[in-house]
């Protein structure tokens, strides 16, 4: 028998999931810190490839979401400032060098999105834009059953827009991108900001995103606020992408998504309010998403089957 | 010998275009007002089919680019201010079932990116951005040499987007659409309201984009500033959709492209400062449109041509 692995590398842990030929489900899942004793992180991809191998089986191929921006089709990372060690390494060619398979790179928000698409709530769309709402925006795109990636591999960077061209700075530098308004540190900040100007509220000091949410769910109006103000943003730029795309869904996956109607409500009510014609909203799904933290996985086993 | 014929319709003219076999170059080209007489402008669409075609040729396919929205698919124009006599009707099965020749409808904005790819200034580019700038703002985009047109063929819209939520309200009724802030009607509201509001300048009433373009080249400021305006929002936007879609080109056509550095200048200048990296500037080009008014009929030829 053989195997093929999907592997979900973040700055803090690597996740390796191995699905027997033809499964759907994998037979073990391992997850290992992304940077521990004296070997490289690289290194310890490696290994952790070879420890979630089953004795005695071969490896079809090997599909690997790790944070962008990278070139998927050099397979080779850009910039991460998570990851520095991978920058400008071809993992890829590594894993063929070292275990004898062929292996794949992708952007895990792009390969979150075919996750979802070929396994998850976006099953039998051909139209699909994904977003995930969390420390930052990602997203990712499929166009009649084709994943977006772009010439240079940088495409579907959803979250880093400008929607507020006045408006809060980005991580990234830039003013008034969608992620400096409806990612959690951005709802987090808002508050933060609101607080410190005085405003009443049963929250105080600095509180997170989670805490902010109890607040909004116990009826505190500044909590509340902060969820509106996001899903607003999330629905101005979301009306943008139906407007661009043309998708019959729309899915939302990150930490902050799950805080569900507090975020989507405000967010839906901005959609319908903003699209150019009603046509966009014909049979339009917006929904939360399947696959939670699995999603980048599921991506990550389509890109090594050559689904994509 | 058999011919492939191109129509571009417009609500004040239409025009038809007649390539032989093989031929990057029409043999005729004939252009006719959309309503005159009696007959309605679909009528008048089948007799300038009649009329343009060679006695004794027969006719391989029509592609016809026609304002939307409509739906390509099924051929439809679903909504259309300029020609309400099309809306609903389906135009292929007309013309087939009375020239008795295949028909295509497309988009025209989207058809004038295609010609403009297969036949102008994308020639070679796999990853490409169009936005033509005229009395609207429309566009067109090549993925990976597919045309996006999106689930209903109501993709690419790329003038009604928001890039600024408090802003002007545009003609589809949204506030702060890029057409509102960057279109020629735009950029005249501008000075109009500057005017108005007692702002010195050698303009005065209400200037058309024309005169506005003369008094900027004659160095005044508020003509200028008029354009740097549009420019910077088209910017804006254009580095969003660098970050969507990550092209290698982004070609500017319509009437207001035609001020040139007037306009691309200020536009340069803030794409250029608004990328989330320098990997999105390698090797890009944005460059004024080639075909002019031609690109819709070589994008209704290379949809009848099934070159798309």
């Amino acid at each position: 028998m053989s195997v093929t692995l999907a592997i979900d590398v973040g700055g803090t842990h690597m996740r390796a999931a191995v699905f027997p030929q033809g499964s759907e489900t994998p037979s073990s899942q391992t997850r290992i810190r992304t940077y521990a004793g004296g070997t490289t992180s690289v290194d310890r991809l490696i290994d952790l490839i070879r420890q979630v191998t089953p004795p005695g089986e071969t490896i079809d191929a090997v599909g690997i979401a790790a944070p962008g921006p990278l070139d998927p089709k050099r397979g080779i990372v850009l910039a991460a400032p998570n990851l520095p060690e991978w920058v400008n390494i071809p993992i890829p060619e590594r894993i063929k060098n070292t275990i004898g398979a062929p292996a794949f790179l992708g952007n895990d928000a792009n390969l979150a999105a075919v996750g979802e698409w070929r396994y998850g709530a976006g099953r039998g769309h051909h139209h699909l834009v994904y977003m995930t709402v969390s420390t930052g925006i990602g997203g990712g795109v499929i166009c009649d059953d084709h994943l977006l990636v772009g010439a240079r591999g940088l495409g579907a960077e959803l979250g880093h827009v400008t929607i507020l061209p006045d408006g809060p700075l980005c991580g990234c530098g830039q003013p008034g991108h969608l992620e400096a308004l409806a990612s959690g540190p951005a709802i987090a900040r808002f508050v933060a900001g609101q607080l410190a100007a005085g405003r009443a509220s049963i929250l105080s000091g600095t509180p997170d995103t989670k805490t902010i949410s109890q607040a909004a769910r116990e009826g505190d109006p500044l909590a509340q606020e902060a969820f509106q103000r996001a899903g607003h943003y999330l629905g101005l730029m979301i009306a943008n992408y139906l407007m661009i795309f043309d998708p019959t869904i729309v899915i939302l996956g990150g930490g902050v998504s799950l805080t569900g109607d507090l975020l989507l409500e405000p967010l839906r009510k901005t959609v319908r309010a903003s699209v150019l014609s009603a046509h966009y909203l014909e049979n339009l799904v917006i929904t939360q998403a399947a696959l939670g933290d699995d999603a980048g996985l599921y991506g990550a086993l389509a890109l090594a089957r050559g689904e994509i």
